[in-house]
């Protein structure tokens, strides 16, 4: 299956060097000039103060690799040295022609789920997608469709402990560098996002911090809410409670039941997650705290 | 000062009749044949029902006076016995040539109230406005400018049962017909409410229930969410649990500050309040429990 | 594969009655004392009058079928000697229990023709299938997928007459009620429109009537607009000048190039299709000239 | 009378620095080299390239004055001497504490008008309004009320030459920056451009290129739109076409008739309308051609 042409560029040959550190005078210059001096041109810049005055400095820029007078180590050892360690920053550089490796954690739900296959299909998502863990079989047949492996994990009371050891396995194992949970109806443990050590973006179906936790829908319903949402964030240990990346809502009536919020829901859902993980993927989203800097 | 005549039409001569009543077989039919009996075109007619087995039925019907066979008072009665009793109805007309009267209570925010008061002179909102009351001078001069008495009652921890007293006074005194809270930054007791005895709406500046009470801001930047929005209900007791009439939200990135986010939110919290008021105006809303049909 | 319960109900047993006629008193009444006389308990009615005097009047009820005093045809042919004669209605009464039947016209995008997929997969959708068409090879691994014939009918400026004809004859073997083109790169004929003889419905990229024609993301581009958008309408022989059914649009900014705005913009057209597709399939689209009502 | 404080911060002791040249390599490190040299600590910084590759480039950085070592003048010319001749930029400086000039033209219509003064006396817009033109005496008393002179310049077939030249010298006398068009129902000629010889902005009232000319609501309520919107723009000698600011847009339904829609539209018109002005008052829009770079 092609799709077609010129929705598909091949990703550009360019890096994304993204920085926090503390603010203070002359880092843009000090950055642009190395990247300069070394032939990288940039093409995208973004930068970001919590505060001139002694505040928490974000950067995200994006270059051309063609021109580069280093390979990358020496060149990523050049920038330690000469501007990284002096302005004592939190940095790092992704190329885009090694895609980041997803997994993704899906329940009986398919929506949020197709919607991510389909626009890593169409070119709009520039990852790797090695595995889906899920804890039923009803996805197997769309899995295999876009010829992904698709592991089943079942997941009880009793065998919690061991069914998470068995995902942060497999993901490890299939060298993942972050997971999705697409719908995935099973709350993760500390250990288990320590175990794994990367960063787990989930969807929640409301506009957190409204309706925390199970049946934001029916919680909407009963509230009599004019709007429904959904959030996208990455997972920290406590439940539903971690930096917000992307939401969005919809307007809805008196008409309609918990069902209906549900189903209307799914297209909200499906396009927060799907904006989410685009920004992850592409180096966008810096996190500062329990908030994130989206550029 | 006069507004372009197109956008300030005459109100029609037509009538309002709102129902709610157990649901069952033959409402539609019944009031429909009454009102076409009488001589009364039906021109708008919405109907919903929260479930057709048992549930509660709600509709409203606007129609035409002009071609009515019968006074109101007669016609009213007649709709009592012959429809509204047998079906055990809660019901009322209103003729839309008898504008409500509206009480509006502010502060020093300015934003809400303008865009009444700017509404009102275009012939938008269908009201009558006899009296402004706030807390503060602040605002006088804009209430005077559209020839509004203003009326200042100094509200304190010490005075507050006082005041409110007083405000009940003035706003029975000018026989208004609901309250709006534009941005008055005071809690109304409940038995301000129960004195009242009228619908009070108010506008909060979250998406609601998200950021319930003080410096809802202030919390949406602490928690660091996407979207912004602002909640119009009617006001009850229980702070910020009232039905809601109307919410509304806008996105919002990591470049705001608590400061800018308010200032973002203005144009938020002024649409859906007027939206609200306006729905209300209209009686276009019925209340059922703690949740709003808003037809 | 199965879809949550909870999002793939039964469709209900119901009915949905559309009127189309001269606006006059009493119609309202006509038609629920009808349906109330023959048992059939009205579940959402939506009414509308382009002028109470003398205008049209359009209706649409949908109701229970459970109590009815008679089968369909006794029913149908009683309401059109005592309510629909008589007040020279176009009138039409749809079965949710027999979904209407859609051909799917495609060629090598594949967003607007997942989507619709997917939906009727999950119960979105009360429609059957029986047929797809397309022009081209490519999508036919995923019409398989979901179990639908895919007909390839190649089209080109010499053959397009018989190639034309060999379509209206699948679709009519097939018994479909209407058409969808899901980003079907041809222009249909006057004669295709005439011999098949139902609906179609077009999804075109641009919020028309900006941008007819072909390659609207580049004119959009050319233009500097702030937004691009969807259109799905009715195909009429005029090109992109059918009445319109929904729309809807997105912003974007000076960074897009015609390639990302084509991207950005699927996700309004999927949306878009599916919302349009869905009011036709639910019976909620009256045309009255090149307009409609959406109820 | 006196807005809350946090509402209406005093402007930032800022300056922003606007550039426009072909593109190279080491633009963005000259720059900022050139302000960290120079004590200008960076606040913003926004780029945007139409080609990496032989395109043309352009950029707005915004910084702290406070440790700045040159004045203005000498500041200004070291950049134009050390930056901006060697890269051919076209480029400029403005201060925050001196406020842009603007002159409002409107005509009977005051939702546009208002907005845009309350804005101002909210602090939301940092300009000086030194004068308001209209052809009406309707809008006196509104914009005496905001303290700000009106002048009424009849316009009619006969006189249009002497009346814009009136128009021109009243602007020039009152060493306005730029005018605003806001809701003014006369056409500019390209005489008045040229001599005006400033930036004039205008809100249309349809989504552009739709419904260019009179009467876009009419021609919305006859395509049969399921949307409507309004287009703030530069004017350009050619009606209706010049570069777009911004553009936003509401959905309708079938019940609005011309004037329902004309009414809705005014809350989409004035605030694109304040939209527009606040980033040109800022300095975030580069005109390119017939387009806009909005940072």
């Amino acid at each position: 299956m092609t799709a077609p042409a010129s929705t598909a560029p091949d990703p550009l040959n360019t890096a994304v060097l993204t920085i926090t550190c503390p603010d203070r005078g002359g880092i843009v210059a000090a950055v642009s000039q190395f990247l300069h001096n070394h032939g990288a041109n940039i093409i995208h810049s973004d930068q970001h103060s919590t505060d001139p005055q002694g505040g928490t400095f974000f950067m995200r820029m994006e270059f051309h690799l063609a021109g580069l007078d280093l390979a990358r180590e020496p060149f990523e050892r050049a920038f330690a040295n000469v501007v990284a360690t002096p302005f004592e920053m939190d940095w790092s550089v992704h190329y885009t022609t090694q895609p980041k490796r997803m997994a993704v954690l899906v329940s009986r739900y398919d929506h949020c789920f197709l919607d991510l296959m389909w626009r890593k299909r169409r070119g709009e998502l520039n990852v790797e997608i090695p595995l889906i863990i899920s804890n039923h079989e009803d996805l197997r047949r769309d899995a295999e469709m876009f010829g992904i492996p698709f592991h089943v994990v079942k997941v009880t009371k009793e065998n919690k402990a061991e069914a998470e050891a068995e995902q942060v396995r497999l993901m490890h194992e299939a060298n993942v560098d972050f997971a999705v949970l697409a719908r995935y109806m099973q709350i993760l443990s500390g250990e288990l996002l320590r175990d794994f050590g990367r960063p787990v973006i989930n969807i929640h179906h409301s506009f957190l911090p409204a309706f925390i936790g199970a049946n934001p829908y029916r919680a909407a319903f009963n509230r009599g809410v004019k709007l429904i949402g959904a959030t996208s964030h990455y997972v920290t240990e406590e439940l539903d409670a971690g930096p917000i990346i992307a939401q969005d809502v919809i307007p809805v009536t008196h008409r309609e039941t918990p069902d209906t919020l549900m189903r209307l829901g799914r297209d909200v859902e499906r396009q927060v997650l799907a904006r989410a993980v685009k920004a992850h993927v592409e180096d966008r989203v810096l996190v500062h705290g329990n908030k994130t800097v989206v550029f």
